[in-house]
């Protein structure tokens, strides 16, 4: 079996889940599984080799595929946090929401004047939030390399709103 | 020099963060060392290796070195995340903090009957946070590892509200 065919047959669909009507990928049975899950940062891994200077991963989840792949590729992890997480200087960009709007931020001095950061995260669904972590990476000089998900809901066309940023857009399995 | 010694000067010191008088230790820059926290993996699995059956990371910095380490010594990892945030069936409990309280939560049938879990966050300070995910564990008929942290803030005495669930309590570095 692929590994495309191991995740989708680990993956637990919740139904209703955050709300009414949506079926909810659940990846937390994938984590319980340390070779499926060493597989999935060995493709991230083959996919950005070579191509990237560090990763920005988005909380919380993207924390952990996206620090495991930083390590593998020898570049530095970057943390995306909701605003107010973050102790030291950042740099913030505000977006909007279906319903109202959120905020992201990332430390100052995090990415070097001319980066070439692959931003991460362990789902695309609209990509309102990985669009907003391209913004930040630009702000402090930073290149978006590229985006990594280990999941895309492809009805939501998330890629679509980030190919002004960058059309290489991995995903391992999509919906 | 020592891994403690170089992860003493990679830590930054915020000052006043998250309060006026409150020196925070920010591990984002051992996150940008990817050599350096490959080391750190390396000191966690060392110490824990064969003797664990899961570990259980604490959202959300505690998903950071949580999930290598369980990659590493090849068992499940499994999510502990603030109430609301998990889509299935969850266990809950709720604790006390200076001011008002905390609940949080992990997927029912995440940890099997008699599993020996190693609860694993990247801070102690007070311990509450801990010891309410070691509730969780016996709550769902595990027993508790022990307890490995990044970095012990020692004055908080936190290891002393742990002894109840396990004495083995490893830390990196302490202040």
């Amino acid at each position: 079996m692929s590994l495309q065919e191991r995740i989708d047959q680990t993956i637990r669909n919740v139904p209703d889940f955050p709300k009414p009507g949506i079926q909810f990928k659940d990846i937390t049975p994938i984590l319980e599984d340390p070779k499926l899950s060493e597989e999935v940062v060995a493709a991230f891994a083959q996919f950005w080799k070579g191509k990237v200077d560090a990763i920005a991963g988005v909380e919380s989840r993207g924390f952990l595929f996206g620090f495991p792949l930083a390590m593998q590729l020898n570049v530095p992890f970057i943390l995306i946090r909701k605003k107010g997480k973050l102790p030291y200087q950042t740099v913030s960009y505000k977006y909007d929401l279906e319903y109202g709007s959120a905020e992201i931020e990332m430390h100052v001095g995090a990415v070097k004047d001319g980066m070439n950061v692959l931003i991460h995260d362990d789902l695309l669904a609209t990509g309102g939030t990985a669009g907003a972590a391209a913004e930040l990476i630009k702000k402090e000089g930073g290149k978006v390399a590229g985006f990594s998900f280990l999941v895309e809901l492809e009805f939501l066309k998330g890629a679509d709103k980030l190919s002004s940023y960058s059309d290489v857009v991995q995903r391992i399995v999509s919906y």
